[in-house]
């Protein structure tokens, strides 16, 4: 398929075209090594997530930075990383289609794999597709943290499931799963610490009922950016799986720290680059980028680096902007950066991340893993 | 990059793998017609939008049943339409970029293409590109039709505007778009009619402004799935620029005739395919398709053809359903077929769609203008 390549390396800026997901590189390394250094002697880990960019050239660095190793949401995406040289890979879903597990399974004779479970129905799909790989495909009880998503109930229902997963042909319970999605964007640090002491307390309950079985194991896996502090700081969780610290978003942002101040400890290096194609009317203007290159299911993109000017609206192929009496016209033509309302959805919509040192472009990656996934 | 198909040719629906767009070819035969018939006699042209499906393979296929040609947004929409064969070709978007412009003209050797303004910074831009690519391009001026978004205000303003492009080297002003997206999804027929009424004394004041200025002309587009008969009785439109129509979704179900039912014409088509990977609880359900599969901008998804399954919400990576107390559980790995809330950006989250004739797989074509465009 005809892919459009929004910039070559070497240019300007200003010459990338429009619209395109920037990734400011000087911000982008300071979050991985602000999260390496916020996890250093704390004995755990970060599994970065990638559903958060969907490119194996991200994930690259992230494990460079001292991830243990990856989170993918789907088999395709394990698929792309895995040829990338991505070498541990956990999938923090459920996978119950034979062809998707045999895909998986394939991975495993060069790859570290896992996958979750939360039904026994699960069980002997998994099972027959890892014995007829002759492999022992590792296991992760998802946890219900809550939120009553995904997830089996905490305590003795976990310990119930893992024993059957542990005895199943080709098997291995290796751990659990227990993230808490909705809890990472809260506003309030106290919130967002209630949340998850709540999860905390489900993810020991459900240790004491495997220890009681026999299957107590050290791999805890879970939390995101809003939240990992408390569940580094829990002393039974092995990993963190945030995605978002790398880039920040509109969503991000609106959270506070400890001390009611903005979460600041990563800085925004993500940006939705984009043109005004049209200003009818004074004190409008509007962008060529909507629904299509922006996903404003958690609110609208924000202005970047110019003061007076906001979004006010999106659709399907505009952004619209609502130019303050004090701000400066914006000209047609005029190049501006947006700050994404939400990462994922929101690289999940381009091919390609745009690399910007110093205003110039230093690398266009391919977002390889990108697409609703298989 | 890798692009996962998401089925091969003369399967069984059930072997697609999900999630993936299924294109119900009887009824999108059947919807082709029932445009071509509501339009036969009326000398209005339905001008097909691509920028609802962004494949060419569809778009080829509009043409056959009548479409004098398609309508994109971006010009690497049309890039790809016209590789596709696709002979006439409007962009319905102001473009400003001295590089997509000159894109945009080198299509102007094989195939027909015309543009909008809206402003006067435009036409040197765009007169500068024909010229050095000795063409002479067709400029449409965009009306604002009352939604206060792209566009002139009607009357002298779109005369004035008309002018300066009219005499401006290399650019001929050819007509004028006048499309109201946002009253396309009124629920009341009453309502649209009121205000397509309204757009339909816009292009008529600016065409009485256009002919004291000797600039009239016959080339009036606009109208969409939810209006086009009120356009093609106007007297005044020569096109209609509908796309939905081919597929419908849950917002354009919602609307009604006009005789208070639902505005039947069209049919669902198109469907999204996806499966039950989780169901922890009684009453709960989880699918494999979030943010990444389906756009929420317009509402959820629906669920199709089984009765007290409601889905209650979706997130990046899933979609709850809530399983009624007389409806049949739904086993893990059971596939189901969900309406999609909105068109245009869920086709646009997709690489394939896969064609579907009596729960057999007749084809797989691609999304091949799918992105932010550029």
């Amino acid at each position: 398929m005809p892919s459009f390549q929004p910039a070559i390396p070497k240019v300007n800026l200003n010459e990338v075209e429009t619209p395109a997901l920037l990734l400011d590189m000087d911000i982008f390394e300071k979050n991985l090594i602000t999260m390496e250094n916020a996890l250093a002697g704390s004995g755990v880990r970060l599994r970065a997530h990638t559903k958060a960019h969907k490119c194996s050239e991200i994930a690259k660095r992230q494990v460079a930075a001292g991830a243990v190793g990856v989170c993918c949401q789907k088999v395709s995406e394990a698929v792309t990383m895995a040829a990338a040289g991505i070498k541990n890979i956990l999938i923090t879903n459920q996978i119950v289609d034979p062809v998707k597990i045999q895909r998986l399974c394939s991975l495993g004779e060069k790859t570290e794999i896992a996958v979750l479970c939360d039904s026994k129905e699960a069980i002997p799909l998994l099972s027959k597709a890892a014995t007829a790989n002759r492999l022992t495909l590792k296991i992760l009880i998802e946890v219900n943290v809550g939120a009553n998503r995904c997830g089996v109930d905490a305590g003795d229902p976990v310990a119930s499931l893992a024993s059957e997963v542990d005895k199943a042909p080709g098997l291995h319970f290796a751990g659990l799963q227990a993230y808490h999605g909705s809890a990472q964007h809260l506003v309030s640090a106290r919130d967002r610490q209630v949340k998850i002491s709540s999860t905390i307390a489900k993810v020991k309950r459900s240790k004491a009922s495997l220890a009681a079985a026999g299957l107590d194991r050290k791999w805890i896996t879970g939390a995101g950016t809003g939240s990992f502090t408390f569940e580094r700081d829990s002393g039974v969780y092995s990993e963190v799986q945030a995605g978002s610290y790398a880039f920040m978003d509109g969503d991000y942002a609106k959270i506070k720290g400890d001390d009611g101040n903005p979460f600041t400890i990563f800085s925004h290096s993500l940006f939705l680059w984009s043109s005004v194609i049209s200003s009818p009317r004074a004190g409008q203007a509007f962008l060529d980028v909507g629904h299509k290159g922006h996903s404003m299911d958690s609110g609208l993109a924000t202005v970047s680096g110019l003061d007076g000017i906001e979004v006010t609206g999106q659709s399907d192929e505009h952004t619209a902007l609502e130019i303050g009496h004090n701000a400066k016209a914006l000209k047609i033509g005029k190049k501006l950066k947006l700050i994404p309302g939400h990462v994922d959805p929101t690289f999940n919509l381009h091919d390609w991340v745009v690399c910007i040192r110093k205003n110039k472009v230093e690398d266009i990656w391919p977002i390889d893993a990108r697409g609703p996934g298989f």
